[in-house]
């Protein structure tokens, strides 16, 4: 029988040993979506399309000079647990500006928005004991991984389904404490969630809400602050949760709501507890990029154009993606290898990165590639990526929209 | 019946309630340990005396010119998970940077050392199937989180006693995998590990071996590679868990092993997988920190200097601390009020910044402060520190060594 060490080097399958390729790209700030691909030691200029910086916010000025002005200020780390040494002004004026854009009591940094989902839901789920969740099936990995650590009843309703929600809601005792975990805008398919309806259902049957807006903040509503608050129902939810890593352009997770919740969170959570802070400077530069974005409108217009345009395009060209909700276009091919080379042909002929994305990420027979325009794509870009697009699904014969929606009719028929 | 919500305002105990009050601190770069404190509106200079950044590396010009001109070039975040997008040149760089310091194959980058424990124990520990995990018992939060995620069987061995783990493994199927856990040096004690004893079962029992060595890297050994490295064994131990947080001056945490083992943490390591990559900066100026830690002594020697003064000042003036084996100096207060009120007469007196560590984070009756002198304290400033902190032991009436030992020879008696 092998050791523990030796199971990793022989023990494992070869599926399990299918190693993920990481491309190496060096974003040129100034010029994003522009890049430095590395491959094998040569380098070619490439145009990302794949980046959850979806406002370029991370080469804003207002950003890069925060985070500079704020390294040469504090230093590099903050040097400690927010507990032990390492609360800076900086994490308190942005839990502060956080807090007021989502109209909530109060906010809590987290050092990713992992962790945030884990860390926090982790408390707010197992609290109190009896506690029944309700979690869509399409939630992220954090929410999941939150749920269980929190060893709390789960009952997964489908995909954006109110009627399934319902039914499990009315089937669950009455007495019990209630929570219901969404996500505004799904990562991988990039449609929106029923907000109003979960909402009400959500009266109906006093469960706490818990808004996962990780792919709406800065993007979405007056001021960016989301989905919720573009329906104008942001005062529906109980806590939002949000990255500082995707329209915000740099890294970090945050929850905002009740103070008392916000405080047990601050108190029992391991993840928020046992970890270093984010460095001050990171933490200036969000504080910037939420300010900007509370009062300028350009960037995430600018995305809507394009995200429109190049759902136009990809029509035109028959090119079949999965929702039109939002600004993430995840173009289906419904096959590993195919979706991979995709993403190769893309990359060798056109100098365009997208990721494929396989299972586990995305379920069997999903496999896409989720292209996400940038506010600094230009509308030459877009033409010229969805003729890129159009003629790999042509060279490589991939399904086309048309023919998906044939063949769902005839199976209907 | 409350609702869930309601219970987070009502329903809570008020032990619960307890709010951690978090110093608001800036500490001033180029002018470490010194720092502006920022209480209800008014400003202070403290010494700060709890942190991790115990080489002040977060001050230092290289790293901070690294994480200056990396931000300008490549933009303040990554924009993206590794495997989409979020890959930068100095992440790849710096992976390799710290294998080659470990003398390890390959190394892999986490957001975060508790993320780095939790999510590559969740793996390793996982995996095989029936894998036993022998476990310090004063192993860091993130370590039990992670072996509690991967599902393993555990068995806790007490306080770095080599007799018990002995006892331990033989008392488990020699056919089981095997993995034992420690930390080198432990964070709350400052003690060090029998590492060559715990390598020794290691071989004996087939078992592969997990050593956090986050209190320890850039502070001990040959260029700074850890306790490991300075007992000339780093060879013994297969897999080492490293921060970028503390010795380093910024944030994010590492493993480095076996190249197996860390392409498996890589690809199923859900904190690592579904997580936005560090900023490009914070990678840059944490490889400015170990290159330059593995060519100069001065920083590390100057914090050993510092160590080795305060525990002899200490001695002398009659304050009890846990261990001397490293720069972590805890004085032993053991009681919870206490310990809260002589941090804040530090604070109010002195300008000295040291966190009481209360109940959860140590046991009840073991309550401390646990002082970090770094390396930019100079002698003056300990001598000053400890004056202050004998002054507050006679005021407050803590306990001294002499009556503790007292104590324990009469109970032992």
């Amino acid at each position: 029988m092998p050791t523990h060490l030796e199971y990793f080097t022989h023990g494992i399958s070869e599926e399990e040993r299918r190693t993920r390729t990481f491309l190496e790209i060096g974003r040129r700030a100034g010029h994003f979506p522009r890049a430095v691909a590395r491959t094998d030691g040569s380098e070619s200029e490439v145009s990302v399309w794949c980046s959850n910086d979806y406002l370029s916010m991370g080469q804003h000025p207002v950003v890069v000079e925060a985070v500079r002005d704020t390294v040469a200020r504090f230093g590099a780390g903050s040097g400690g647990s927010r507990n032990i040494g390492g609360t800076n002004h900086r994490h308190v004026e942005l839990e502060r500006e956080l807090a007021d854009w989502h109209g909530m009591d109060a906010a809590l940094l987290f050092t990713s928005g992992y962790t945030a989902n884990d860390g926090a839901l982790s408390v707010i789920a197992g609290r109190p004991e009896g506690t029944v969740v309700f979690s869509d099936e399409r939630n992220h990995a954090s929410i999941i991984d939150g749920l269980r650590r929190s060893g709390a009843r789960k009952r997964i309703f489908r995909h954006n389904d109110v009627s399934h929600l319902a039914e499990l809601l009315a089937d669950t005792d009455p007495d019990a404490p209630k929570l219901i975990v969404l996500e505004s805008v799904y990562s991988m398919s990039g449609d929106v969630a029923p907000l109003a309806d979960i909402a009400d259902l959500a009266d109906q049957y006093g469960a706490t809400t818990f808004l996962d807006e990780v792919h709406a903040i800065g993007m979405y509503g007056p001021q960016g602050a989301g989905i919720a608050a573009r329906e104008g129902i942001a005062d529906r939810f109980d806590v939002v949760m949000g990255t500082l890593a995707k329209a915000l352009g740099t890294v970090g997770g945050y929850i905002a709501g009740p103070a008392d919740l916000i405080d047990t969170v601050r108190t029992f959570s391991r993840a928020f507890v046992f970890t270093t802070s984010l460095p001050p400077a990171i933490a200036a530069g969000a504080l910037a990029a939420v300010r900007h974005l509370r009062s300028s409108d350009a960037e995430r217009d600018r995305l809507a154009e394009n995200a429109r345009l190049l759902q136009r395009l990809l029509d035109e060209a028959d090119v079949p993606y999965l929702s039109a909700d939002s600004h993430i276009v995840s173009a289906l091919v419904g096959d590993d290898a195919l979706c991979k080379q995709a993403s190769n042909l893309l990359l060798d002929r056109h100098g365009i990165y997208v990721q494929a994305i396989n299972a586990p990420s995305v379920r069997l027979g999903e496999e896409l590639l989720r292209i996400a325009p940038s506010a600094t794509h230009t509308p030459a870009d877009v033409q010229k990526f969805a003729e890129a697009l159009a003629g790999i699904w042509r060279d490589l014969e991939i399904r086309t929209a048309s023919d998906r929606r044939d063949a769902a009719a005839k199976g209907a028929a």
